[in-house]
């Protein structure tokens, strides 16, 4: 598959020049972060929470308590959807309305199921931490048994999914482009600072190349 | 009104020890952002896409185009709920149930109404164009009766709400403190570059002052 199909779930119906249904494009997206909005019905009511996400393919992971309401809820419903939003630049024009901003934002649909065989679980926590900060898992105290018993696991299968990109300057009326104002854009990054050690290490413990690694290349830019 | 009062719909249930009611704190968490996502009911499935809002006392305001789904949904529903949340830190544990992160979060219920007065409309746009940029709307060339006349202007008053705050180092197992696995923190933050001026304005337009305050404020530290 390279494009998702667009239904009325997810068709982009406003700005629709700025939609996007490439498949590689919106994991694109979705790598770039590891956090989502994920939404879920209560009581009638819509809610959306942010979440850790991993993602392999066409598989997006989740997890949390036993008892998390809303991943039970998802657990529950026929469909589930996460929209995940990178923020790059304030779009300041002439004229308050077309104020706006540049970012990369993506809202996918599917189904979830809940992993109960233990190897498998610990594979999908793996993706998660790894998708938070790659080669990190590797050099944890390995994950037990009570650990994984009292881990609520959820695979959502993406099945439709549309995304929104906005990369481009100012778009302000003709009229107004001469007037003595000043419009521009301001660019906009999330970036990491140098990694602060737990007090309570051992004096030997080096803070690890992995660590470095993303210090390093998103302080400069995280995506 | 100093605090929250707790609900079925507000009550954190998961990691309650975090959990804020307090209504300047939630407003703070609020006014150190301006996108949001906002939640909604299509067709059964909860939905949640990012918009930019403005706030006043216990107001949150919103705008879009006159077709806008999500507004119009949002408008027909009892209910809206908006969540806004500020990544802190990437918390990196011993182990990997530990992983977590930093970060200011709330979510806020209330009733939507529909804003038709031309005078009201304007005030609340300068809202939601201030609460992006404070100062911005003063210079800019005046919105015309039409540009009103084709916004949809939404006023959500904030019936209930809560928060959750992480701010603190790793949590380990006790056991697991004396591994020789590094542990610690990352700050995240999110900074301003300086401002790009749009091409086509006049040679004599600079960058006015607001736009260079945001910049030094905001590239030490946004929030």
């Amino acid at each position: 598959m390279k494009e998702y199909s667009k239904s009325a779930l997810n068709k982009v119906k406003r700005g629709a020049n700025r939609a996007v249904y490439d498949v590689d494009k919106i994991n694109k997206i979705l790598d770039a972060g590891f956090i989502g909005y994920v939404s879920y019905v209560y009581d009638g009511q819509a809610i959306s929470l942010p979440m850790a996400y991993g993602r392999d393919k066409n598989k997006i992971y989740l997890h949390g308590s036993l008892k998390n309401r809303m991943l039970l809820s998802v657990l529950a419903s026929e469909s589930m959807s996460i929209t995940v939003m990178h923020l790059d630049a304030l779009v300041l024009a002439r004229s308050g309305l077309h104020h706006s901003v540049n970012y990369r934002s993506a809202t996918i649909f599917g189904k979830a199921r809940r992993i109960e065989d233990s190897v498998e679980k610990e594979k999908i926590l793996k993706c998660i931490v790894d998708h938070m900060m790659i080669g990190r898992w590797e050099e944890l105290r390995p994950i037990n048994q009570k650990e994984l018993n009292a881990t609520l696991v959820i695979e959502m299968t993406i099945e439709s999914a549309s995304a929104k990109i906005r990369d481009v300057g100012v778009k302000d009326e003709k009229d107004d482009e001469k007037l003595p104002i000043w419009a521009g854009i301001l660019p906009i990054k999330q970036v990491a600072e140098f990694p602060i050690s737990d007090e309570l290490l051992p004096e030997h413990v080096e803070v690890p190349d992995h660590v470095i690694q993303y210090y390093n290349i998103n302080k400069a830019d995280r995506n």
